[in-house]
């Protein structure tokens, strides 16, 4: 094996990004606006003021802004765990006995152990040089909830984090990792808020939802003095942030005269996907380059491939603005068998609007398959990726045994978005052969549509 | 904050180190010889064959060749995960306010979480070359089984882990990681081998211990064909391995111009403290520099400061043979309220002999201290350390703040080895305030030494 391109590409510190990009200043359609659940008007700052901090309500609703100085404090914390190497997978190749050139950007090597370290430092950043006193948010399987301790941890600002009761008494791991960054940790439904002590009340026994978490985060933000909301994903805010991993990706390549063919990320709400492909997708948009760009989802929560183009709640509990995005329905649940992350119900706006517009195709695959191309990277390539960065390596192993037919040497490009050190127990079902797949219905699908707001 | 040294630097792949560096060529005092258990005459070649592979053999009894070559393939792997980066610890200067200029070598950037990978892969490769089908060992925590696994996942090499029952039962994660690097992991004891199946038929309920796994991975070795067994620290051909972090932390601070005051490393078998410091003990021996060399070790299982420096069984079966090393008895086991690894109960023959000869300190610190350190530094640095780095963290702070006191601009280097991922049961007692201490009496270690064997 010799070649010329090193296993993995650091940048220095001085090539890191000083600014965010704002991919929608590049967009002529723009993502449609989120909508006030009362009026179904376009929401203004005023309405978003006490939910959000100031600078990310700015930065949520500015369509036009193209570059956003990254400030000199994140960037300093950029630089514990940044720059992410861009790795290429040279025993991956081999394994495959490809033609295709493969790279991955991985965004693992921090505790949070995946890229959402990114915008949580943002996130909490902004909240701070507000004077605010904390933040609180929801998490579901915990790397959101961690990134947000991590960052919270630094900057000495209160975190309360509201867990999916199942998840906070089956992960016990990802909560204590949360209390080390001294994080307040609370199994929801929980007697602190409102909601939580209305379905307590319905529902004793209950295990919790997302949906259910996310109110309670709001309603304790929006109820205390000093408080705001921060969301991990699906918001234009958050994938501002995660340019900086395209970015980097970018002068990486650059650097070494790069051109990727294609660029694969897996797609939950689209926080990774977006980030990743900014830039190259700004050179796409603006016409100066054309890269192939593949969104990969769960079959178990296909929201692009089977979902519908459509205004609908962000959250299950209806309280959040209305976003125009692909959706499945506010109520749709994958199945239990579903393994991984990437459970939301709908699709970040600017992703939406881009594969509506052609500029994104998307494919779903199913676990059995995600877990056997997890496995195979982690024996070629060392790292045991998380079940969510394996959607994507399931669809880079795909185009590089197309490649392998075709003799074609394309350049692939994907986002290895984190580690799976906290997701053994699907590995465990794996290894064990007792992983199923699951593909909802029409008919399932459809039902949940169904309740859908009657918004054109 | 205004500087020149990066938060991280990271070698280029041509910096990396090409050899290892063999410690015992520029020692006076070489380290004692091992002993045959049976005729306590020094270990032959012969002797070892049937255990070790032919070439870790050579390593292992070589106390002149300087220098050995990294082969190839071995350095291709390490491209995969190394270099590891030398962390500038600014932030954590700045929390403590000290003068100290800190600097830290993180081993935990792979899935296996620590460096016990740069010897996993060493000792898989050259078992693979000479033509074997597999390799045994055993593991209690799991680091060291996580590591062989993953390099004989990549070599295609068989690898049968014995890991202590009570572990595989409380650490079902470690256990799912290393099946899904291909290993077989049975509990310990088991039915697969006479020590184990005589253990079971006189304590049909116990949990196991790291003497009996080792008793049964040794016996399963010599037992099948195309095995060897392998060990992960301890030995000199380990810290042979390991003298690759030390390697790359010389370079990485010849090239800043950086020379460290003192070098800090936690202690169990020794296997990172001897690879840490290897090319700066060796400036030391040759006269060339001097450095402060601080071993740090649980106040638990104290061996350098409160063991003896004798002869001694390196296993609690006494199968294996004799090591002249500091030692707290072969059946000494620290309180189960100790929570981290460093529960060897000697020290590596090398750095016994340095620390007997005077170019080591060695001191030893209580577990609420380290954990203590290891929350400060994951909430100042960003990364969860493990419970045996956090001992070197421990130490650390203490000298910087020294250095605050006394106004002194120290140059501190410390080993990071690994992230605290799998060890979150530890945290959560910490975070709940029920992590208590212990220290062996005088008694209770008198009473262990009265096992050594009788050898001058």
């Amino acid at each position: 094996m010799t070649q010329q391109i090193p296993y993995k590409i650091y940048l220095n510190e001085e090539e890191m990004p000083k600014t965010w990009y704002n991919l929608r200043a590049d967009m002529k359609n723009k993502p449609a606006p989120l909508l006030s659940p009362a009026t179904h008007q376009p929401v203004t700052a005023e309405d978003l003021q006490p939910v959000f901090c100031d600078e990310l309500v700015k930065q949520e609703l500015d369509n036009d802004t193209r570059d956003f100085e990254i400030p000199q404090q994140i960037r300093d914390f950029y630089k514990m765990y940044r720059p992410s190497p861009l790795v290429r997978a040279y025993c991956l190749e081999e394994k495959l006995q490809t033609p295709a050139k493969i790279y991955y950007k991985f965004e693992g090597n921090n505790t949070s152990g995946s890229h959402k370290l990114n915008s949580a430092i943002a996130q909490a950043y902004y909240a701070k040089n507000q004077g605010l006193k904390g933040v609180t948010t929801e998490t579901g399987a915990g790397q959101w909830g961690t990134a947000l301790s991590m960052a919270c941890g630094y900057l000495g600002l209160d975190c309360k984090v509201y867990m999916v009761k199942v998840s906070y008494e089956q992960k016990p791991f990802r909560r204590e990792v949360m209390r080390t960054y001294g994080a307040s940790v609370t199994p929801s439904p929980s007697d602190t808020t409102n909601v939580g002590r209305a379905i307590l009340a319905a529902h004793p026994g209950t295990g919790g939802s997302l949906g259910c978490a996310i109110s309670e985060a709001v309603e304790a933000a929006v109820s205390t003095p000093g408080y705001r909301y921060v969301l991990g994903s699906v918001l234009n805010q958050v994938l501002l942030h995660q340019s900086v991993i395209g970015l980097e990706s970018k002068i990486a390549m650059d650097k070494y005269g790069i051109k990727p063919d294609m660029i694969i990320g897996c797609a939950g709400g689209g926080s990774n996907l977006g980030g990743l492909i900014a830039p190259f997708m700004g050179e796409k948009l603006r016409g100066e380059a054309d890269y192939q760009i593949i969104a990969v989802e769960p079959a178990s929560c296909p929201s692009l491939t089977r979902g519908k183009f459509a205004y609908d709640f962000c959250d299950t509990g209806m309280v959040c603005p209305l976003a125009k995005m692909y959706t499945l329905g506010s109520g749709f649940m994958p199945s239990p068998n579903h393994a991984g992350g990437l459970r939301y119900h709908g699709m970040s706006s600017i992703l939406s609007q881009l594969y509506h517009d052609g500029y994104i195709e998307a494919r779903s695959v199913e676990q059995t398959k995600v877990f056997e191309a997890a496995q195979l990277f982690a024996r070629t390539e060392g790292i045991l990726p998380a079940p969510e960065s394996s959607h994507a390596i399931r669809a880079a192993i795909d185009e590089a045994l197309k490649c392998k037919e075709t003799g074609e040497e394309k350049t692939i490009l994907f986002g290895l978005t984190g580690t799976g050190y906290f997701d053994l127990y699907a590995y465990a079902n794996y290894n064990d052969g007792t992983m199923t797949d699951y593909i909802p219905t029409d008919a399932d699908i459809e039902a949940s549509l169904k309740n859908l707001p009657d918004i054109d």
